[in-house]
């Protein structure tokens, strides 16, 4: 079992948890609050001069931790499978420009076809934009997603199948995004972590909690401490295969969007130290 | 990939699926579908005579297939996890009286503690009523749930999961329950059934499909055909693995429940020789 959290060195939030706040105030507010580092999604950035915002979160004394998200690969039509691939060109560029080390991948599944169809098509769409996010410097991070999206979010929904598709891929610049969320029912994920980490693959550790009963497939993610996700226990793991980086909140949260944002933030750095 | 259906020899519904009915009228309705057999929920059972139940059953022409659900074995306290044990010893007796040779085991899991934690219970649970099951005849059919359901449901989410408890507990009587709707997404599905069919525990198949969007975790499954979930697929597989008994359509649906049975019974007739 991991340490209790001592400060928040290593608190990182998306911008999508106080999704009703412009960037320019989760800037602010996070900064106030503590928060080290910012995981910025895409939507976040419309209408903004992107080189900007990045210094703008580096000048409040925040790190740019990734973008948020790349990925949805797999499509029925090669037109639609270029398309996928021309928009993460375009992430790529907006990390640069960010200066974002890292995107995170939501692979992207196709309703019409298999889902070994989709695997193989988020493999090939990964290694056919990887050249460019290397000459950027920036990484990719696989995200396997909890196996309820499966029908239409992603066809990665175990560590297990994620570290395979980065050992089929091969390359320092594709790794994978550990989210508790997605991944702690799992009977192999202790180990699938340590597989990860042996060569140094974990490039992202997310957290927030499962709620019971959850009313959203989507939208009903709680706080850390609120559910049953044995979060610290998994910090563990991944410290244990060598992961000193980031501990990323993102919370999806109908709940939560409708209340005081401000209130909210502060939730979040209480509950991350009591139970992150 | 399995030949399509010819008729509805193998075809069984399970009366939750028309929960509006009492289950006087679903015998007579599913009978009068042409359906072949019935797997019967508890609740279905309340107030009833349960062996008179059980031979209008046959009666009917339709044969009882099982009897859902025992199960939900772990508990934080010794004292619940004997009230479990003593539930499960009830449903044995139901499932004798009903003439049911087999019954479905929803494993279940314990809100407050670890998942391995809520595993060794469901071992010991299943191995303190196993005696009294087999002396009366009576199979355990291990039905992995969805990773949706690890919180509260069962600790029990992977077909690799149940085949370990099953290899472990080493009994005739302890097989598996493999439900499409749980287990569609897992990337090794056909490996572990075929690992399953080579020794003989495959004692169920149930059907139903992935709606997108899933509207609710619990109730919003599909008609065969509605959603993402390769049926005729998995079904050739379970057969490849040696199991020819019944196809269990075992649908929880708002949607379908607020509308007419008779009618839906039609559609479930007409879509599972077109999808099953």
């Amino acid at each position: 079992m991991a340490q209790p959290l001592l400060d928040t060195t290593q608190l990182c939030v998306h911008t999508i948890t106080t999704k009703p706040w412009p960037i320019e105030t989760a800037i602010d507010r996070y900064a106030a609050h503590g928060v080290q580092g910012m995981t910025v999604w895409r939507d976040a950035l419309a209408g903004r001069d992107i080189a900007a915002t990045g210094q703008r979160i580096r000048d409040a004394g925040l790190a740019v931790v990734s973008l948020c998200r790349g990925g949805f690969f797999p499509a029925e039509t090669a037109a639609g499978r270029q398309a996928a691939i021309d928009d993460n060109r375009r992430a790529i560029d907006e990390a640069a420009a960010l200066g974002a080390p890292l995107i995170v991948l939501v692979c992207g599944a196709a309703l019409g076809q298999p889902l070994p169809v989709s695997r193989q098509q988020i493999q090939a769409g990964i290694e056919a934009v990887l050249p460019q996010a290397a000459a950027a410097g920036v990484k990719l991070a696989v995200e396997p997603l909890h196996p309820m999206y499966a029908d239409s979010r992603s066809a990665i929904n175990t560590l297990g199948q994620a570290n395979d598709l980065c050992a089929a891929i091969a390359s320092p610049w594709v790794g994978v995004a550990v989210d508790v969320y997605h991944l702690w029912w799992d009977p192999h994920l202790q180990a699938e972590i340590q597989r990860c980490g042996e060569i140094g693959r974990i490039f992202a550790f997310h957290i927030c909690d499962w709620r019971t009963p959850t009313d959203d497939l989507l939208n009903d993610r709680g706080l850390m401490g609120e559910g049953c996700i044995p979060i610290r226990q998994i910090r563990g793991w991944v410290e244990e295969a060598g992961f000193g980086g980031f501990h990323e909140v993102e919370i999806f949260s109908n709940r939560y969007w409708t209340t005081d944002q401000e209130t909210f933030l502060g939730r979040i750095v209480e509950v991350y130290l009591a139970s992150g």
